[in-house]
């Protein structure tokens, strides 16, 4: 089946938001077998979402929207969608119910302008939307579709995983594309792409290498009647691949790296506590995403200032003789609080996330450190010409690499 | 006039890139005075590519297009504007000569296929790439403008500030549309729009409210023939906004709230420190985004352990009698730190991330704390029923809040 994305809102139009539920729905639609043709985007004008939405109603069979569905005048996509099939939206008892009750338990009245999002069509049934206070629209007439969704992130993402995309799956099931994603680190997209070539001509399957913050990234795509056929064609490749990759394989699919490190930790249960500088706190954050990251991940110090680095442990000659911004001070970070903490493992960071240089040490320069369980410490030092928000991701990339290394052994054969 | 984008690549239709270079030409086009009225993402067909084209042709005066000008079989952007103005491509001799001399240069042979590369059509003339082996097309017929530039952000951004936004300068520069957004908190969308209704009737004006994570940002736009008098026009909006919301307004147009955070921090010669569990080091990270934070941020510590708690000065006692995730866990954290470190101000945070609850509090209840130079403390509690990294994010958005209050003097009026 044909199906079109429409992104509704000015602000996307005007580019103060990036939109990124398009992307989101459009991962999401080849496995069902939906094909997209289009994804547009439309500003908060009833002529011109009208418009827009007639042009995808009479082309696709199934219409996707984000967006529009707030209380304010200019949320116009409920008013868009009953012009386009001509008719009356009114207010639902029951969902104007769960809406005031959604004020009253936040202690504050309803302002009257909220009642659009108790709104229906005749065509139209809601889409619960626990996360707010818009409901969705699931809109149904002369075998077209069209899905309404909020455009808050968030409130859509949950929508579409819990609601529509299980609607979805129930009854258009067509042509199934499968894709296995395996995900690996330490070596170049050109490399990977040759060492991958052999298998590129297996018939009934698609591979593409990506290159990714988090290593270079394989896929393998198969389409076929059910899941399980598309399987049955995936398996062989997947399997091959892993034979000639090893452990540069880190992870499939979602898998994150924070995760995969998770992993590793579990497995050994290992701890680990970190002293961070440029990075601000971003790689304790980016480790406790993980749910249940508190079995291995024990404490984590953000010492932005010198002092700071001294009253945790590092000791004070060791900057004053190679500065702040050193390997050696990197190391003594990694050491310091892997004995304060009493870890098996430490990281150290120390850098300067930029604009400005800082000492003469130009941005974008950062020593990372990790100190294991015999005592040691390895430095890597990275140099990057980016932002100051890139270089802190760039830096927790770096460390959650060094820490694999460490727990894979990899290290004390080659001390950095 | 009127123009849109078309972004064309399959791999932004599967949701495998997010378009930002659609959003990074419609931040630019308002101050050339020029109206976007859609964008659209259309895939590697070339049917597709001439349908959506030709659509963009007869409704809009200018189209601009990005990505498909690589040198593979499935880039088609040349060859649907081609088929679109019904004109034959031709190889460009210059074009080709500089095309070899980019390979020559990098000392490998050119591969045939690239010499789409250097193809021309008679409306169209070629647009420098220093950055790329594509040259982008300014096509001119009948009035009607297409220009193609290429996919890659770091090419696109620099033809177009070099070469078509100047070009679109000197002949286009019409009516010009200046906005001012003013960031709200602590106020919902809806009542925000209520109280700001008396001014959406000024003549000349347009005016939007838009709820982000910082709160409701309202946005007062004016179009005139120059700066200075759509100025004229969006002033006194301003002010009346400002009487109506006062303190509300916490930010304009580009402020960040930890950039807020940091002014004020800088007026008062203030300074922080913060002890983190569930957010995990997400609130040291947002505050270090802003470069100078280091003069007031002081140390972050993220006590993901109970243990740690107790560690960094939280009495066991507190944490046995009323558990780690509570308002009296958050004070004396929030406590503990700013005594430990030796700050004017502490924040701490306890709660819990998700998904699953802990010890029988549900996912999303998160405590926030903030210590206040005179030794007091106050507590907020919030509930969200989001995913992981929601809750994160929204738990140091309520810190940064509650922080400000505590520095405005509007705290120790009501203790929490």
């Amino acid at each position: 089946m044909k199906a079109e994305i429409i992104a509704i809102g000015t602000e996307i139009l005007l580019g103060e938001i990036v939109d990124t539920n398009s992307a989101f729905i459009a991962q999401r639609l080849p496995e069902l077998g939906i094909d997209l043709l289009y994804t547009s985007v439309v500003g908060d004008n009833l002529g011109r979402i009208v418009e827009t939405l007639e042009r995808a109603w009479n082309r696709s069979d199934l219409v996707i929207t984000t967006g529009g569905l707030g209380p304010t005048d200019d949320d116009l996509t409920r008013e868009g969608v009953a012009r386009v099939l001509g008719e009356e939206p009114y207010v639902d008892p029951a969902l104007e119910q769960r809406l005031r009750a959604w004020f009253a338990g936040r202690g504050y009245p309803m302002p009257e302008s909220n009642i659009k999002q108790a709104w229906l069509i005749p065509s139209a049934r809601p889409i619960e939307n626990p996360r707010g206070t818009a409901p969705g629209w699931w809109v149904e007439h002369d075998g077209h579709i069209i899905v309404c969704m909020p455009g808050v992130p968030s409130e859509m993402e949950r929508m579409w995983t819990k609601e529509v995309q299980p609607e979805l799956e129930r009854r258009f099931a067509g042509e199934v594309l499968v894709t296995r994603t395996l995900k690996t680190v330490g070596i170049g997209e050109g490399t990977v792409d040759e060492m991958a070539r052999p298998l590129y001509a297996t018939p009934g399957i698609g591979i593409g290498t990506y290159a990714r913050a988090d290593g270079v990234h394989l896929r393998i795509g198969a389409k076929a009647r059910t899941r399980e056929e598309a399987w049955a064609r995936i398996r062989p490749v997947e399997e091959a691949l892993e034979r000639i990759f090893g452990d540069a394989i880190w992870g499939r699919d979602d898998d994150t790296f924070e995760g995969h490190i998770a992993d590793l930790m579990h497995e050994r249960r290992a701890t680990l506590a970190v002293m961070e500088s440029c990075t601000g706190g971003l790689l304790s954050s980016t480790l406790t995403d993980v749910p249940g990251a508190s079995s291995y991940f024990v404490a984590g110090l953000v010492t932005y200032q010198t002092e700071q680095k001294i009253a945790f442990g590092v000791p004070a000659e060791t900057i004053a003789e190679h500065g702040v911004v050193s390997q050696e001070t990197a190391r003594a970070m990694a050491l310091a609080v892997r004995e304060r903490i009493g870890t098996d493992y430490g990281i150290g960071i120390t850098g300067v996330a930029g604009p400005d240089p800082q000492d003469g040490i130009p941005p974008g320069t950062v020593h990372v450190a990790v100190a294991t369980p015999d005592g040691e410490a390895y430095v890597i030092t990275t140099a990057m010409n980016q932002g100051r928000a890139a270089v802190k991701r760039r830096a927790v990339t770096t460390a959650m690499l060094l820490l694999r290394r460490a727990l894979l052994g990899q290290l004390s054969a080659r001390p950095a």
